[in-house]
Parts: structure tokens; sequence; C-alpha cells
């Protein structure tokens, strides 16, 4: 298993973790505290771009498994994270336009890992998930991705706004989930495309949508809001796939 | 809110329910007991076709709110169930052909609401699952539905084979999700249409599947097996409804 869920606890630790390359998620310190190594820890934090949080010593006992946090624990990437690059070399290297999916404060882990699974099994070659406010690629989603975590390159960006200018620049084009939008069936989604999705209750936000070339509606007949995330995520991810496939042999 | 999740203790209690034409999704009797009271639970459980399981003192004793379960506990249907004409009847008032979901062992509840909620959106008139082995329809199962529970019956059948014979009598005609079956593009699933979703780890049941018109396989590339449960679902009937809405005006 490349994945595993842990914490890492106490100043040594958190520091050695740091300097060693793991990606740490989330970093927890105690309001207040300032010394030299939690100086460092700071700096480190500030270097890889990662969130911190500081908080109550009540709340540090609670995490803390060991008992010994010395007022700083860190929650660890279960798994590495990929680039953006990764992904688009692998379309590279199966000589397909490249077809990413990207996910917009989606913070369900079950959500999360069955969207992973379902860009596998639609051949897309990878997904970008943005670094704030994210569920991280933790155990639970490593199980709801069915093992899709193991093939399937996942990359954390600090701006999602800014990636998808970046990857307009590499030829790609955008198709955001949106209620508002044109029918999908009516899009074409052919080509190098980056498919967005955002969460059940707010959607995709403003300004990630805005950068968008189309945004597609999937048809609603019903009587309440809108799909499962993961389930929406599905049905446009095979609208793309049926568009890719093309009228020859399969469309009908 | 239609549905409420609760258990019933007591013989007099239980038996009540019963008589009032509480629908009793299972029923947990002291193993060994036998005596007036029990008898009739017994007889008023097959009556309703019922699942009963046979189980210890410790059991009913772990499984007991009150405490005083007397050697029975029945777990009630959190919601009413519909009937399966109360579907027909349904397409038939909005004027559309009949698009029933039928579902073949989905256990878990997460994916079960999420597939009702899929069933509201995409149009369909309702949600068929049998009697054994499949998820209740809990609390939990409501909340994962996001209210659609409210709007699309959902019908309980004690043997999916004979329900899918009778509405083939109907003029409905049945399509299972299926990845040995022909790639769902090049098939046509306009008309009556009633969708068969097995579990994620067996898939459709043997016998079900003999039953179906046709196998629709989703197209997977990827390296896992399977898609959720749920997103395969709805996957499968945005195709369907894509079909539905027809080349004119949406597709291309």
């Amino acid at each position: 298993m490349r994945y595993e869920e842990f914490t890492i606890e106490g100043r040594h630790a958190v520091i050695e973790a740091f300097r060693s390359g793991k990606t740490i998620d989330k970093l927890f310190i105690l309001d207040g505290c300032k010394d030299g190594p939690i100086d460092t820890i700071k700096r480190e934090a500030k270097k890889h771009d990662c969130i911190v949080r500081f908080v109550t010593k009540e709340r540090l006992n609670q995490m803390s498994e060991t008992g010994k946090h010395q007022g700083v624990i860190a929650y660890a990437a279960a798994y590495e994270y990929a680039e953006v690059e990764d992904i688009l070399r692998l379309a590279e290297e199966k000589g397909e336009p490249p077809f990413i999916f990207l996910l917009d404060n989606i913070e369900d882990p079950h959500n999360l890992g069955a969207i992973i699974r379902t860009a596998n099994l639609a051949g897309a070659h990878g997904v970008v998930i943005p670094k704030n406010r994210a569920a991280g690629l933790t155990a639970a989603v490593a199980r709801a991705s069915a093992g899709a975590l193991n093939y399937t390159p996942v990359a954390k960006v600090t701006n999602l706004v800014k990636t998808i200018e970046d990857l307009k620049k590499r030829g790609l084009w955008f198709v955001c989930a949106d209620m508002d939008g044109t029918p999908m069936y009516q899009l074409d989604l052919k080509g190098p495309i980056g498919m967005v999705i955002g969460s059940e209750g707010e959607g995709v936000g403003r300004m990630v949508k805005k950068s968008c070339d189309f945004s597609a509606a999937i048809p609603m007949k019903g009587d309440i809001d809108s799909l499962n995330a993961s389930v929406a995520a599905g049905v446009l991810a095979y609208e793309i796939v049926r568009q890719r496939i093309g009228d020859a042999g399969m469309g009908r």
C-alpha cells in the first residue's frame, strides 16, 4: 500500500518530517506558543505552503495519540501527491489528449475516493485538488477509491484558477458542471479537456467558473436540488468518454 | 419528514405494529422461545413476508434500547414502501413510458440513498428493491437521498425475477449493468425500461441477469475493477436519459 494515514507529534518529529520531504496536509500549533523550534516549524510550513491552524491546548490533547505533542501535531499525507506535470506526461505517454478532473472543494472523503475511482475507469490522466479546504488523501479516501489511488495521480495545487490558466496555455480547455449551464449533450467535449466539479452545497466557485470555457448542465427532471457530487462527476465524465470514443463504432 | 428509523420492542408492541399495518423490515426473536404471543408474532411475520432472525439473548440485550424486549425486537420501516403498481401509475400520470430502477443487493445505505437521489433527478418513476439482503429505508438512506425519498416511490418485492417477468408482460424491457455486456452506447435504451444495478462485489445475480433483455457495459479504461455502485447507476441512467431526450434538439 502506498497510502497510510498518520499523525506526527512533537517538535523534533515534525521538523524531521518537513526536512525529509514528507507532505504535511495540516499543521496544528498551540496558540501563543513562541520559541525556536516552533518558529522553525512555522518557517518550514510557510516554505511548503502548508495550512497552519492555531489551536488550544485542550484541542491538541484531544487530538494527540501519544500524549506527547509538545505543542505541535502534523497530519501527514497518506499518499504522495503528484505534480500537474506528471498528469500531462501520463497523457503524452499514452498518446491521448489530456483528460483531467479538477475538484473544487470536495470535502467528503467518500465522494473524493469515488471520484478518483471514476477518473481511473473513465480513462482520465489525473485529478487536481486545491490545497485549501479539500479532503486530504487519507485512508478513508484510499478505501473509497478502491485502489485507484495507486494508479491515478492526484496533484494538489495552491490556486485552482491559476492552474486552469496555466493549462489553458498548454492547449486544454475547461468545462465545469453547473446547473445553469448548457445541456451537456449540446457541448463539444472532445479534445484536451479539464472537467471541473464543485461541492454539493456550493457548486463550483465563482472565480473558477469564470475561468472555465463552458458550463455543462446535467439534465435534471426531479424534485430535489442536485446529484451526489461523485455521481455528477461520473455522469459528466462519461458524457466526455462517449464523445471521445466518437460516433464511429460506438455512438448511436 | 415521512421517514424515521425506529425499533419496536416487546411482544405486545410488535403484535400491535403488525396489526396496524406498519412495515417491519426485520424481526429478531429469542432462539428457542415458544409461547402464545411469540407464535402469534411468527404467524404475522409469515403473513407479511417479513424476514425473521433467531438470535441469542445476549444479542437481543445488546440491540435493546429499552431493556424490555421480552424476547422480540422489530426494525420498523423508516418509510412507507410503495407498490410496483404505484410506480407504474406515476409514469402513466406523467404520460411517460415507465423508467424504473431495480437494485439487486445494494447493501450500503449511502449507495442506496445516492441511487434514489439519482432516480429522482433522472426522471425515473420509482425504485424496486428486493426484500432480502437489501438495505432498508433507514434514516441513513433518507439522509443520503437528500430528500428524494419524499418524492420517489420505493417498492420492496419478494422476488426480483418474478417482478421483472410481471413487468415484461406490461410492456417494459430490461437492461442490466454488466461488465461483459454490450457497450451501452450501442444499445437502444428508449421506451418503457427497467434498469437493473447489482452490488459492487457481485454484480447482478445470475438469475436476474438471465431475465434481462440486454446487458449494458459501461466502458472502462482503467486499472481497477468497477465503479462505485451509485456512480455506475448514475452513468447508465443518464445514457438512458440521453436517449429518451432524443437526438432532436439535444443530441450530437
